[in-house]
């Protein structure tokens, strides 16, 4: 294996390692020793990449909002759904994003590492904007506010869906709440095209898995 | 002053004196010596009318949803908007909203005292279902779920407005809110009468004070 593939390797073995510790106990909880031990990895290894339990959590952070999981469409906005639908099948299965929740929601903590909301609204004003420059969305929308109101209702509906199913009705959650925003976002004829059926992020994720033959990180491995 | 009055006023004594412990430590952390120094009352009169912290929590909870924190409207739609714009108004506000906000949010006590999400959701399953009967929403309409879609938008969005301005912003992002869900939901008719004005909220409770000379509830206080 090249010197570089391999530091990839260890790299995101160690991610999903940090992640696996802070979604289970969250940050303050969550030691660099157990860490090592998910991780399965040296201690020179691990702090070649991350010199702190703080840029580990930037990490994993940074690790959420990965473009591998979508793919380019015809409709800027059926990439937006396709971002929220994939996300929302990932969630109960992808450690990496279970800790993002975590760590998100540590009001202490996301003084020192952030969270991963800014990446989420700014990735989906980009779209947003493009659908307008397309004729996709309607004139008088502000991509910006578009962008901030779908993060924060995304937000809730992921902590009711966890609270009221464990994460089990948040595909058909997030298809309605998507259902309820873009007839004031859609132009008619982008919404007559748009696919917001809730298995449709479970249709994706086999798709692109088909392409690239890159499988899923597990919350049970 | 009449017994009873008495026993009202003492009661909305105990339950503010709790939220106000409820809500800056949580719920674990609160102690009934607190609360009861916070409410000024006899231990013999908290324990009267709640016999533990928990029913205290589930008084604190109930003591949410207040219908007269709005009124009746012509349109049913205007009632729910008005519901939502108050709320988010009152928020910053209004240390039994701040407590139940933190309640709610408490995974572990919930199981015990409930949360205020039901009752809200199924204050707006009802507008929306008296909205259709009376023709200002879609016939495709399914108020339940339109119900538990706001309401989990709203959590988010309350969320991300304390975490962003410690809630200055939050009647922004609600207005903001309700202009994405409604064209989803309502008919044109009623659309173009619908006010969700960011200061909406703010003039029905003025409204509302002139009528009724009852002060808010200052978190302030």
């Amino acid at each position: 294996m090249a010197r570089q593939e391999r530091a990839i390797r260890t790299r995101r073995a160690v991610i999903e390692g940090a992640a696996g510790v802070f979604a289970e106990r969250g940050y303050a909880a969550a030691t660099m020793a157990e860490i090592l031990e998910r991780a399965g990895v040296t201690k020179g290894a691990l702090y070649f990449h991350f010199d702190s339990k703080e840029a580990l959590a930037r990490g994993v952070i940074d690790a959420q909002v990965d473009p591998a999981r979508w793919a380019p469409r015809d409709l800027r906005l059926q990439e937006w759904v396709d971002v929220g639908m994939t996300l929302a099948h990932r969630i109960p299965r992808d450690v990496i994003l279970l800790a993002g929740i975590r760590l998100s929601a540590d009001m202490q903590g996301r003084a020192r590492f952030g969270s991963a909301w800014p990446a989420w609204s700014g990735l989906i004003a980009k779209l947003v904007t493009e659908a307008k420059e397309r004729g996709e969305a309607l004139p008088h929308v502000n991509p910006e506010e578009t962008a901030q109101c779908f993060v924060g209702a995304w937000i809730g509906t992921q902590t009711m869906s966890e609270v009221e199913s464990g994460w089990k009705d948040l595909h058909q959650r997030i298809s309605v709440l998507y259902n309820h925003v873009l007839p004031a976002i859609a132009t008619p004829a982008a919404l007559i095209r748009l696919d917001t059926a809730p298995d449709r992020g479970a249709r994706v994720l086999a798709e692109l898995d088909e392409e690239t033959d890159r499988p899923f990180v597990s919350a049970g491995t």
